[in-house]
């Protein structure tokens, strides 16, 4: 039995060890390299991702090439062009790997058949769901009132273990400011 | 029988009249006039609301005193602080009328209750906080790599029915552009 994906999934609804066996059935575990991408722009996006080990970005290439970071996921995260994936619709943002990682991955048709089947991952999803609402949120409402500085301090605050995975160049980008403008912040 | 709550409900799930009898019973319809607040800033937040008729915005006040609109909704749209109202925190946006309006409310503790009551209806709710997330992320893609005059063409098109609901002013402030920007970009 895979004791990961239990705990993360029993923090939220209580399972039976019968349930938790029919849930890991609809899992396949994936393992990625730094770099490698597990959606790229313009592709059908299958999969939902729930990070075992690693960190991934979810992000945008403009029109003028550059990079915008819609999010970085970290151990118990779930990440995926969520937007795509509900649509079943193509990816406008790609997913990659920041460092080598595990994720276990489930289908649109499984996560639909676990819901219908095991009513409570329902539930367990809506929250997910939730969460994932209310983090936007406060990316919107930053992004359009802080000051870099302030998006910088709610940052490290939030995300307080971020800071030495991910490479500065990334941080810049996921605030919006240049590299310049996040070395000053820095000292 | 509420004939707009019932179809609203029956476009992502099936109802029996029982169930849906128990459904309406969770709900309270409430009046509001132009201007007047369902959420101000630093309250709890106790219910989520499903426009029946009028135009609704969610917005947050900066340290400067300068409004930043999270979101328009329309009737058939669920507004709320949805952030502050799943972590049953306090608001950190407000939530107000641009036109008299009726809603549906359902409550925290109601919403629960009817999602174990009737577990498909946790099925409608999930469905309901995947579009919201949808949203948000196109909200936040459009705020990051594109130009006011893009952001403006994506929002008609998008949401054709608001211009003329919407007053300039409030449309100027949810693309992040000055009134005066957003006059060129009319014409």
């Amino acid at each position: 039995m895979n004791h990961f994906l239990k705990e993360h999934i029993s923090e939220i609804i209580h399972l039976t060890d019968d349930e938790f066996e029919t849930i890991q059935s609809l899992f396949v575990k994936r393992k990625f390299r730094k770099r490698q991408f597990l959606i790229q722009e313009n592709q059908p996006v299958k999969e939902i991702y729930l990070i075992e080990k690693g960190f991934i970005k979810s992000s945008f290439i403009d029109s003028t090439g550059k990079e915008h970071i819609l999010q970085f996921a970290a151990p118990n995260w779930w990440i995926s062009d969520f937007a795509a994936f509900f649509k079943q619709d193509l990816s406008s943002v790609a997913v990659d790997c920041i460092e080598d990682s595990e994720v276990y991955a489930i289908s649109y048709e499984n996560l639909n058949h676990l819901c219908s089947k095991i009513p409570k991952t329902e539930h367990f999803f809506r929250i997910k769901s939730n969460f994932g609402y209310v983090a936007l949120q406060q990316r919107i409402l930053s992004l359009m009132s802080k000051t870099a500085k302030e998006r910088y301090e709610d940052f490290i605050k939030q995300y307080p273990g971020f800071i030495d995975h991910i490479p500065k160049q990334l941080i810049a980008s996921y605030l919006g400011v240049s590299r310049e403008t996040l070395s000053r912040l820095y000292s």
